[in-house]
């Protein structure tokens, strides 16, 4: 019988030779500790430790990348970098997110073997699926409430982050809903300040989209920043149904996975996941964890919509990454029969129609949402000029057609492209 | 009228002017956007924007700590590591420990202006105890419920760490009961494998530990790492106190904030918060947040202890943070005559006699647990000499007697030297 297990990869970095400083690993998320203890019996470790799947050394570095890593005593001085892959049966903990993230993560970045340990990839068996409920909406249901089909959702953002009344937040969904966008979003600082109520908020923001509705038989998705404790999200996502809202947001840092397990199994609404604060754990290439593991955790514990940043975004992600975010929250976790958990990735970040077109070419789909800010409400013909002219940016793209020939035919996409650079 | 505020320090390290990067992360994280935008009034800005209260040039670096950083136009070429503390006002978002999180830290890490930016400490205004219990136990509660007063809590782990049976648990519970330990906590890998699920290990635990309590009058209080999902959490306390336990242990990175703000609402015992994977925020100079910052969270949200590493441990903490850490969680957060929610920091790793000097040295208090593994279960004569070497050492520290000293008049000290280095 195969029990089956839990697979974690992570890159090393360590002055201590390979096989050694992975099998540390292996024993101090299992069953080892710095000494073998009595009770470490050779049939417990045959049932609980933790193996070495595969080792592959990758270059040296010169430097340590972190501080505090040790010597080994008669080492030969280089410091190498290596993929590791680790398993665990799954046994060890049942299939709970919090205690796999103690066993895959806990206090592995601090063995003073490494000056460099960052998890790479999660591979998890689908007994997961016994607990959590994956995303409930994912890339089918997302379209259906939205009423996009065969096309990216254009999405926008409310800005200032802060600072608007509930009533200067509705007039600006006005603008928004009027131009013609399919998606808006609070900012991640606008929950429920004394300022800006969330409840006053949904209420007014909801009143113009539902009127837009009647008017025009399209009802935009608003996604309701409703991150804090847990009561409160409840509550507040309930008043989001009450007012005929399409979807909530969370801030995934902010509340943890078991918090967001228990928004999945209250909501009737996809949920928005906000990953602000992810770039603690993701930026450095020395400790941390990538966003390919991150979001397996939070698509298994509920979210169906995450971001990615976008094409020459004005973070300091780059590009090779936030296509391979992307392109990840569109693959399968599971193998069929079991759901794959796919969700819709958010491109975000200084994108205008200028992105499409390189930005379909590597996600080679358009089941996603390009968010623009500027590149909406500054285009120069206005905010429904600047809808427009992304939806004929991707227009072209799907079609194969360069951008720069589509727009000869488009004006909105002309004056997008000398507006926003090129 | 004094708004209150939010303080947040930062090091930041950038090749951009100071005073341009600190108004960045200020606008970044409040009123502003890459570009400002028509709701911006400056009506809205004074009411909301973050503030630069402070910022101290520390020196350049020659490398960028992190990728992905930006150069600016006509810059001077040098890279520079500042002191940078903001302020919000606590309007724009309420006292909510999810929505401050989503504010000083956020999006900030991936900002283009900076190479390395790391949370270093947060000053809250007291209206965050309208909301937030903090911790219910504290220091006086803790030795209260343990029985231990003007001395250290002297503990130790299970180990094997996964593997042992609840009936294991219990044998090796029933030595280390024997052996005179005050404190006994499961290890951050075993919560509720079906291996040991925690029910069955609970009962069995807790029945060598009343039975050792009708005998000697000693409660010894065992953590019960009970770190789940929420209904899995509350009900496992509820389990723990039917079964007389004293201590409830959750991970903290595993659960996030609101899902222990709610275990601390129900709780009826100490939490013991372990801070497993902290390394993934701590560890790296350039980015994440510090400990200081960090226990500030969860001391709101109602921890009663937590991890602090000890003096020379075998992780790779250097001890002048360790003690830094220490001393914080003694550290009042607010004046009277709001509570100052000091918790009880916790040594551990690699501890024995040895340390209870420069422990106590560098605390200036007996107010802590020191647990010690190795210490105790690999003393020559035995765990009860074990726990008895621990407590002589902390006593000559007290005393101010130097520990070679004491060790003549006191046997299993004079042992515990020989064995564990020195």
């Amino acid at each position: 019988m195969t029990v089956p297990r839990i697979l974690a990869r992570y890159t090393i970095e360590t002055a201590y030779p390979l096989e050694q400083a992975a099998t540390t690993m292996a024993g101090e998320q299992s069953t080892g500790t710095f000494v073998r203890v009595p009770g470490e019996t050779d049939e417990l470790r045959e049932a609980h430790a933790a193996r070495v799947e595969e080792l592959v050394e990758l270059g040296e570095v010169a430097t340590p990348s972190l501080p505090g890593s040790g010597l080994p005593k008669g080492g030969d001085g280089r410091r190498r970098v290596a993929a590791v892959t680790l398993s665990w049966p799954v046994a060890n903990i049942g299939p709970s997110l919090p205690n796999l993230l103690a066993t895959v993560a806990g206090n592995l970045s601090e063995l003073k073997a490494f000056s460099g340990l960052k998890l790479t990839d999660l591979v998890l068996p689908p007994v997961f699926l016994d607990r959590y409920q994956g995303p409930q909406f994912g890339v089918a249901g997302t379209r259906r409430l939205a009423g996009v089909h065969d096309r990216p959702i254009i999405g926008t953002i409310i800005k200032p982050s802060v600072g608007l009344s509930p009533e200067a937040t509705a007039e600006q969904v006005r603008v928004l809903v009027g131009a013609g966008v399919d998606f808006i979003k609070d900012d991640e600082l606008q929950s429920d300040g004394p300022h800006c109520p969330f409840d006053a908020r949904i209420s007014a923001v909801m009143r113009v989209i539902r009127d837009h509705a009647e008017r025009t038989g399209k009802l935009v998705m608003y996604a309701a920043n409703l991150t804090g404790d847990i009561d409160e999200m409840l509550a507040r996502h309930d008043h989001v149904v009450a007012e005929g809202g399409t979807c909530i947001m969370a801030s995934m840092n902010s509340i943890g996975l078991p918090a967001m397990k228990m928004l999945r199994a209250h909501s009737q609404l996809p949920i928005h996941g906000h990953r602000n604060g992810w770039g603690m754990l993701g930026r450095s290439p020395a400790i941390g964890m990538s966003f390919i593991a991150y979001q397996k955790l939070w698509r298994l514990a509920g979210i169906d919509h995450t971001h990615v940043n976008g094409i020459d975004n004005k973070f300091c992600e780059p590009n090779d990454s936030v296509i391979a975010s992307a392109r990840e929250c569109l693959t399968p976790m599971f193998d069929p029969p079991h759901p794959g958990c796919e969700i819709v990735p958010v491109f975000s970040s200084g994108q205008s129609a200028r992105q499409a077109a390189p930005t379909f070419a590597a996600l080679g789909s358009v089941d996603c949402m390009f968010a623009a800010g500027g590149g909406i409400m500054a285009h120069p013909a206005g905010p429904a000029a600047g809808v427009r002219a992304l939806r004929q940016a991707w227009d072209a793209a799907v079609a194969g057609v360069p951008v720069d020939e589509a727009a000869r035919a488009a004006p909105e996409l002309e004056a997008a492209l000398a507006a926003f650079g090129g």
